[in-house]
């Protein structure tokens, strides 16, 4: 019978390296064996890549709070359906780029939207399925936006306000610190060779915890 | 002071002759004095227009049951916050073509999505809003199948096979039968005549009620 795969989700505010990490995980746990599928969120599958198109696009037409909402969690039920869960079962493990903690922090967070009617959508697309393990970096958040501005253009999310960034990761924190075990917290504003080296050996021990 | 709008819907399963209605009600309340808005769900705005394309779109992918339920409630949420509450506080009436008696009708009744879920999100995106009035234009399946037909080709929902059309059907006139008040049944098999001066009279006592 095969063992069920890890879920692992990747969260931070923008330019704290979740990229960067999440390559290094796979490579990590490729190294080790492991037959691992990198994927990200708002997206996963093409029709969830269409709603993140829709999501991201600058448009004209200002988005409402609960449209927006609604979305994210349409993106994420196919993402989930069609590609993660069925990659758990064969055993695999799956490394996404952010999930159900970024909409708690951005739009709960960010925009205030009440974490109640997120967690009943979250209850209604995911039932009882949670990551096995939640990897945050944190870093200061102008550490951060320096980093994702050096990048190039600014998509609708990254032009809001510092403060809003802030609440973000203010938001990602209270949820780390309410479930220290299912939540690693790693100081993204060190230099790239601790970071990676402090990713390395979590995603390391994730594995031999198993064995 | 300005008085609130009302808020009319239009259902029934293909080929009823919603369309051809909701224009004939649009006239004959702009004859009474009325300004009158006329839309559609889904869709009604640029952005909920986006969101009924990704529905309707044949595609490869199959859509998760409740990815399809989230985005007809997203493009729902637009499409109500944005236009249809604006126009009914600025007193205009909203006719629209389909709203969410369509969800219960044919993701509900249809696919077997449990009315639970869907008037979970009913409460979720609309609170206590509701149309002020239903129309429901009911046919034998085969009737209205028949004339969706001969206008050309068949979309995704279209394709489906009669017996998912007769549970949409007897869906719709059991929601009308428990609130008789605010559902109009009206013998789309009938004349074309016939059906026209019966929803000029519905919509003229709806008019003259709140004189």
């Amino acid at each position: 019978m095969t063992r069920r795969g890890q879920f692992i989700t990747f969260e931070g505010t923008e330019g704290v390296g979740k990229s960067t990490q999440l390559a290094n995980a796979a490579d990590t746990l490729r190294g080790l064996g492991v037959d691992v599928v990198v994927t990200r969120e708002p997206g996963g599958t093409p029709m969830a890549e269409s709603i993140r198109e829709l999501l991201l696009a600058p448009r004209n037409e200002s988005v409402d709070e609960t449209t927006e909402l609604l979305l994210m969690f349409a993106a994420r039920a196919q993402h989930l359906n069609t590609r993660i869960l069925p990659a758990l079962e064969q055993g695999q493990w799956v490394l996404c780029d952010r999930f159900t903690d970024a909409t708690f922090a951005y739009q709960g967070g960010g925009r205030g939207v009440s974490s109640e009617r997120i967690a009943m959508l979250e209850n209604l697309v995911q039932g009882d399925v949670r990551p096995d393990h939640v990897i945050l970096l944190d870093a200061p958040v102008e550490t951060g936006m320096k980093r994702a501005r050096s990048r190039g253009d600014l998509d609708r999310f990254e032009q809001e306000a510092v403060s809003f960034f802030q609440r973000i990761r203010d938001t990602y924190l209270d949820r780390a610190q309410a479930a220290p075990g299912r939540y690693s917290v790693v100081d993204a504003s060190a230099s790239l060779e601790q970071v990676t080296a402090s990713i390395r050996d979590l995603v390391c021990k994730f594995h031999s915890d198993l064995l």
